[in-house]
């Protein structure tokens, strides 16, 4: 089968490999729509980790894709909760079971955690074996595309749910590439009234108007917070951050009202400096969450039910033999595109 | 009578003034103690602000003292639900009572808050006017002293309280001036076990143990996040940040547990570097509190009940006569030094 595996830095290979098997409680999930993640394009410019990863012990090189959606064509004998033919998201994180976090169904916080596709062999190929428990199935009418777009959704949505919005409120976005824009829809969807969204590309905030952005703010523009008190009337109640760097983060905080909140769901490569002065006087606090746990069922209603469009931040659709050109390397320098997704197979 | 004031700069003169006079909705009290406050050092330092407050429109000299106790001898003709010989703490914050936060009760978060004491007339002197607002009964089981320290104990408590804390966490404490030693009080008070106490000052440390710190920790000591974590089974539920630098806030961060939190009481007199990367990965969050809010009844009470012994924090009881050289001059020069209470007539 063919798979999209990384070697080393900037080495991305096309290859054939043997289609994998199946273990104990795990399906074999012919892949049909595979999403490539900003983290994608982290780990192809950086390379993989040299040293194994502790749960899953393989080294590069690595299939990458972690937002996937597929048929289940095989199952382990004791897999008996689900059926072949049916069509699946997949939820990639690996974690060890028995620390501190996931003893208390904190998965994503397990001190091991992982990804298919960035830690095991992903979704770029044209089958994967995953776990049953990793297994959402996807009701008729949300298609493949959609059900590889629940992973980066869940990613928007579980920080949305974790903040402290609520209905009527208004928020800032600080970047609309694709998790600022599927950050804007999950707002939207939980009654974000205000939605401001703040990118240093126009391409990219035209992208946001079309999804439902209030306004939008250039990011090159002098006084963004002074804009946003004004807009609000004094600050908004959740400011997202999702582009990670300094001038973002500091605008965040700028920009949160009275016990507000700067939720960050970037990944940050530096520290930042934060003036505390602002939170005390404000009472604001600054955090964080990693990835997602226990939503994606949920999304798969939301998507369902109508509430999240989310297919809208697709920008192209390729087939895995023209990952890197139209894929990685459109990513690097179109800011015109947002979600692009691989079919592994013709 | 006699006033310890302000005129600039290192200039704190304690000279004779006229008694103030009440006006609408004002009582005076006669002062029976009044604590320095880090906040009295800071306004030493740097002097009183050459502009006058929104609100007070008061310029130097400025009678300092924010932290006081005393018998009410007088009121205005519209003071109808208090009595002349009533002994009171005063809560000595001023707000518009019109701005966003105001109107939601949050007036600690006033636009324009203030402190009697430092931006208008307080309580180093015989006599001050108050609003009958800020005027809180003392039972007869609560002492003058005490009284004096229901104000510093307000900061740590409504802290405490605006935390994430539970009976039974572990919580470490930066920084055992008066405000760690209290926050230490009011962690006890709320059923925190094990209670780590982090400062570079042994004499500070031992006043913590005695207080009942179950570790302390050298501030100048190696791996002081790794002792914590090792010492709590993976991390503090709240690391309360009472030092405000860049060493305590960045063992602070480092220590929690997933999912814990900083709260910060301490004023940062610049802006501090937070790693993201720790928030994502424990997701936890940082925030702040500046003062308090509808918290001295409840802390009268802990007081008057046994439950916070707050006059262990005080290291010295001097004369207003003394307040430069045996008061501010002490606690700038002498670690041992906790709160001096200043008794301002003779």
């Amino acid at each position: 089968m063919k798979a999209a595996r990384l070697y080393g830095s900037q080495d991305l290979r096309v290859v054939d490999i043997p289609e994998p098997s199946v273990s104990s409680h795990q399906v074999k999930v012919k892949v049909e729509w595979a999403g490539i993640c900003g983290s994608d394009l982290h780990e192809f410019s950086h390379g993989p980790s040299a040293d194994p990863h502790p749960l899953t012990g393989q080294l590069p090189p690595i299939t990458l894709g972690h937002e996937f959606s597929g048929t289940i064509v095989e199952l382990a004998d004791d897999v008996t909760n689900l059926k072949v033919g049916e069509r699946v998201a997949i939820e990639p994180l690996i974690h060890c079971g028995e620390c501190y976090a996931c003893k208390r169904g904190h998965y994503n916080q397990c001190s091991k955690v992982g990804f298919v596709g960035l830690n095991r062999d992903g979704g770029f190929a044209e089958y994967v074996v995953v776990e049953e428990q990793m297994v959402h199935q996807l009701p008729d009418n949300v298609s493949f595309e959609e059900g590889a777009l629940v992973e980066p959704t869940a990613v928007s949505f579980y920080a949305v749910r974790e903040s402290q919005l609520k209905p009527g409120d208004s928020v800032a976005i600080f970047g609309a590439g694709p998790i600022g824009l599927l950050t804007l829809l999950s707002v939207k969807a939980a009654g974000a009234t205000k939605i401001i969204v703040v990118d240093v590309s126009e391409e990219r905030l035209k992208k946001a108007e079309e999804l439902g952005a209030t306004t939008t703010i250039n990011g090159m523009d002098d006084n963004i917070a002074l804009t946003i008190h004004e807009l609000t009337g004094g600050g908004v109640s959740v400011a997202y951050e999702c582009a990670g760097v300094q001038p973002t983060m500091t605008n965040a905080v700028a920009s949160v009202k009275q016990g507000g909140q700067v939720m960050a769901i970037a990944v940050f490569a530096k520290p930042v400096s934060i003036d505390m002065g602002q939170l005390l006087f404000k009472g604001a606090d600054v955090t964080s969450r990693l990835a997602y746990r226990h939503v994606f069922p949920e999304i798969i209603d939301m998507i369902s039910t109508g509430r999240l469009d989310v297919k809208s931040v697709i920008t192209s659709n390729i087939h895995i033999e023209d990952i890197v050109e139209e894929g990685f390397n459109q990513l690097f320098t179109d800011k015109k595109q947002a979600k692009i997704l691989v079919k592994p197979y013709k």
